[in-house]
């Protein structure tokens, strides 16, 4: 008999292709999206299975999510608000979307008796960090944005669960991630620019902050591979690459990839936004000793990125 | 022209101290208070001045208390939920009282333009820690209670405001506080089963938890010293006594005060509840810096807490 994962934001960038892979090494997966950003086509080739059941809803409906998870044995809980930017224009949504439906996630759990739960949160949650690459017991971080303010709340609701109703946690921090599906962030930022304007590029702040990027596959792997070998109750894990590339790197790449030859204009400063950080660059040496590690290099990953983009220009489209 | 307050938990042990002392030094005191565990006795003092207005309402009304608040130059936000043992049982409760309660506060601010703001965090928020004493900057911690966990999401929202808003903070991780209008905690606990039966005390855990405590006029002491001295955009201070004592210390001490000599019962383990860290123990270099200590020490801090239980019995039938 298989396992049955429980996905929240399945038509979401990653949670689409986690659950694919989990489909295709034999797990039955019920998949939950309100598909505020998520894509009903992500889930083409999931919704063909007969081990796939999708149901939308919201995940502050506590007895929607209670009834739908019933007979899981592992919660995925991917679903949240990605838009770190826009923090400062709507201060409510990050608290709801990554706070207070995590605790309707593991209420959910607790009323079930599902007590295994995987959870995306973020290298924002370092702040500012004060030592590179950075290590999951970095110095106590102070919050720089309302978004790693939310995922540090998840991840603290989390663990109190794991400590007071004996639940198992698998907390990733993730870097930025790209690859296929890919909706959301600087690629799309930059290729919808250049797409109206090839020899004109707007790159927020001075074009050297140095960011880390993860390949969407090598993240399912490293999600999956954790599951399997991190057994103690709360297991905390940075995903990201060993290296790093600067904004400008990352715009030369999209730019060869497209065949342009844009003229940057860079807006100044050392942060791209309000809390923007300027160096993020995740210590990855827990999940390598795992025996992990990423297949695509983060030049691999922003070419495919774009590869994507050119494919399915749809997505462009899409909310938001 | 003074400065106007606006202290939420005003009518709450620290709030109210913290309220007395704003108005002997001349400010204006807006306090607001649910009395959910909240005295109006606490108050009197209070209101027999001119220059203390009492709101009475909860903070999940935004409207209230942006209204109430309108024209404040400080924000003190000490109202929470302070019943960490509790967490298991009432699983939302931290998370409303503690943090969502802080961003109806926070918008309050940003919508009247109030940027300075004091917070009640906690040395929970340190989980288990590793290093003794913990300092402000210890390895990032592990969350073990949902207490803790709320007030460190609490804290994450008033730091990403910060970034986000221009505002300043001066956030409090308390040790345990005791003094004179102690309502809650074990030495209450004691207190109540000594009055029932002095020769017998049932004592969760083994005695030897390690604990610090502080007096709460020592405790308001430092926080107006912070607020004063330290000047960074966000201050986050320790607050606690420079030495520990154990479990069966504090029992000694309250029985010696009561001049009783019970039979002590302990429950064994070393951790007196699911989420009861076995040691607590703060770093205070940093509040010690800005030219503060404490003046009285834990002995006498338990011991004018136990006279104070003496000559005030209707505390023990006051919720909770």
């Amino acid at each position: 008999m298989g396992l049955t994962a429980f996905v929240t934001g399945c038509a979401g960038f990653i949670g689409s292709h986690l659950t694919d892979r989990l489909l295709s090494i034999g797990w039955t997966v019920v998949g939950f999206d309100n598909f505020s950003t998520g894509q009903r086509q992500f889930l083409e080739g999931a919704l063909a299975r007969g081990s796939f059941r999708l149901v939308q809803g919201t995940l502050l409906d506590s007895a929607t999510v209670r009834e739908a998870m019933a007979g899981s044995d592992v919660v995925f809980h991917l679903s949240g608000n990605a838009d770190v930017r826009g923090g400062p224009q709507h201060p409510y949504l990050d608290l709801e979307q990554n706070t207070i439906v995590t605790h309707n996630v593991l209420e959910a759990m607790r009323l079930n008796g599902v007590r295994k739960i995987a959870f995306s949160s973020s290298g924002s949650v370092y702040g500012e960090p004060s030592v590179f690459p950075t290590p999951e017991d970095a110095p106590f971080p102070v919050q720089t944005s309302l978004y790693g303010a939310s995922k540090l709340a998840g991840e603290g609701l989390i663990s109190a669960y794991c400590e007071a109703f004996a639940f198992q946690a698998w907390i990733f921090r993730f870097t930025s991630i790209v690859g296929e599906r890919y909706t959301h962030g600087h690629v799309i930022d930059f290729y919808r620019q250049l797409r109206r304007d090839p020899t004109h590029l707007r790159v927020l702040g001075n074009g050297r902050q140095r960011k880390s990027y993860l390949y969407v596959h090598d993240c399912v792997d490293a999600m999956l591979i954790a599951l399997e070998r991190a057994t103690a109750p709360i297991n905390i894990l940075n995903l990201g690459s060993e290296d790093f590339c600067d904004v400008d790197d990352s715009v030369r790449w999209i730019s060869e990839t497209l065949q342009v030859r844009p003229a940057l204009e860079h807006t100044g400063g050392d942060r791209g936004w309000v809390g923007d950080s300027p160096f993020i660059f995740l210590d990855t040496r827990r999940i390598r000793t795992l025996g992990w590690s990423a297949r695509l290099s983060i030049r691999e990953g922003i070419q495919r990125t774009v590869a994507f983009l050119c494919g399915n220009e749809w997505v462009l489209e899409a909310r938001p």
